[in-house]
């Protein structure tokens, strides 16, 4: 496994960004921590928490002194800062971001940061409703899976760097294309956050007193509902046709639940139960 | 508060029942314990854990030596349990279960007890996907909320005996009719429950190795699928109407939300997202 590089720079000092300088400060000490935040008290925070070795509010500075370079900004605020700080990279800095979605922000990054190959997408998939420096927390990346999902423009010696760094931190690494990892993530992430969404809004049209029925049922199946609206909204605008494809089988198997509830096919019902139970703990004893 | 009798009876010791009657034996020393189970093993589990000062798998002659008899059944087996213990109960005895449907419930049990109104129908709101004695606990109903369900029949002195019980072990009472519990149910629990099932259906019919991205959102989304299949498709086929009308409702807005993703209308995703998240800390709110 190669080493990480000298210095890690960390744009976006957020729940992804913040726990990754946690982790490498723990476990890389020899490693320079390089924060960019927008808001000035963002970088002073990051300072203050011992998370920063070099960094500031201009992006195009903090991107010429590091050699791997983390974007952990909203997917539709990517493009913004890459065009930012590309001119100002060293030429053998490796780039990666934390986006939800790869497909699209892969092929804005490649066309972006055009030369040599050197960013490879990364999809940590270990986040949470919760947001900020302030969530942040130094395993947040332990046991984790993390996507990598380079193309054939993709220099090998950049896709081992980026899978070292989270690796580094507790990862696992899964490498798939991008439009495979976005296909997988719309049914098994996307999709989901927005029928959470739809099943809030279900609940709430009820009278207040009938709220207080909400049991832990209700709060795990919904959890993810209080994830950021402006990050969501983002991640299934960026991974809209898969998210359409998904959410048209979905639909269809939401109709076949109702005819079977109107046809009271107790039989159907529970195979379907039956079914998504053995099914669920297939999914998840998956190592 | 009224004291709780001197004898209560539990028919059914798997995770509701078990943990009321662990809960029982912590907080009510003096009370004396009933177990009837339909199978000898289950009795003699009880008896081990010292759960039971009378009990065995002859329902009738458990009946006959409680105050207080607590079914802890899924719903489409109560019937055939109160045919058999009716003419057994002493005749000051109060019953209740713990069914997650309450006007077919309640319906079904006032016909079987039809004298005096001593049955008053609960709903503690502490279920999980677990079951059985094993995953029974002592503090399951510690700070739990226990819809209460009285109708025009039922004896005021039979509901705050019940009331009694659930406080006793710890939760707190909602006291609502059985429809308007069950309207509540279908929204908050029923639809959620088999919408959950629909989503595992969603993402497991993708590769097997696109299972490995599942993450902590498809976990908790998720969880309440892996409940027992026979006890959910019970409750849903007892709770019929209101599914079908909240299901019905619930499909309506998937077809928004994909009219809303076809259009790439993030404006009114984002209103989406942000209500969601808005109305599910408000309804998690309430005490």
């Amino acid at each position: 496994m190669p080493n990480l590089p000298p210095s890690v720079a960390v744009f976006g000092p957020g729940l992804m960004g913040g726990s990754l300088l946690m982790a490498l400060r723990q476990r890389s000490p020899q490693t320079k921590l390089g924060v960019w935040a927008r808001r000035c008290e963002a970088v002073e925070e990051a300072r203050s928490r011992g998370l920063l070795d070099f960094g500031g509010t201009d992006a195009a500075s903090v991107a010429a002194d590091c050699d791997l370079a983390v974007l952990c900004l909203p997917v539709e605020r990517l493009a913004e800062l890459a065009g930012a700080i590309k001119d100002a990279l060293p030429r053998h800095a490796v780039i990666t971001d934390v986006g939800s979605v790869k497909k699209f922000v892969v092929e804005e990054m490649e066309g972006i940061f055009s030369r040599d190959g050197n960013f490879v997408g990364s999809h940590p998939m270990c986040g949470s409703e919760a947001a900020g420096l302030n969530a942040a927390q130094a395993d947040l990346y332990q046991g984790a899976l993390c996507a990598v999902t380079p193309t054939p423009r993709s220099r090998p010696e950049a896709v081992r760097s980026v899978a070292a760094l989270w690796r580094s931190v507790g990862a696992r690494i899964l490498e798939l294309e991008p439009a495979e990892h976005d296909r997988a993530a719309a049914v098994i992430s996307h999709v989901p956050h927005l029928i959470a969404a739809l099943l809030v809004e279900l609940a709430a049209r009820g009278k207040a007193e009938d709220r207080q029925l909400c049991a832990g049922g209700f709060r795990d199946t919904t959890r993810i509902a209080s994830g950021s609206a402006d990050l969501w909204t983002g991640i299934l605008a960026s991974n809209r046709a898969e998210v359409i494809a998904a959410l048209r089988i979905f639909s269809d198997s939401v109709e076949e639940a109702l005819e079977i509830m109107e046809k009271n096919d107790t039989a159907s019902l529970q195979t379907l139960l039956v079914r998504a139970a053995a099914n669920r703990a297939e999914m998840l004893s998956v190592p």
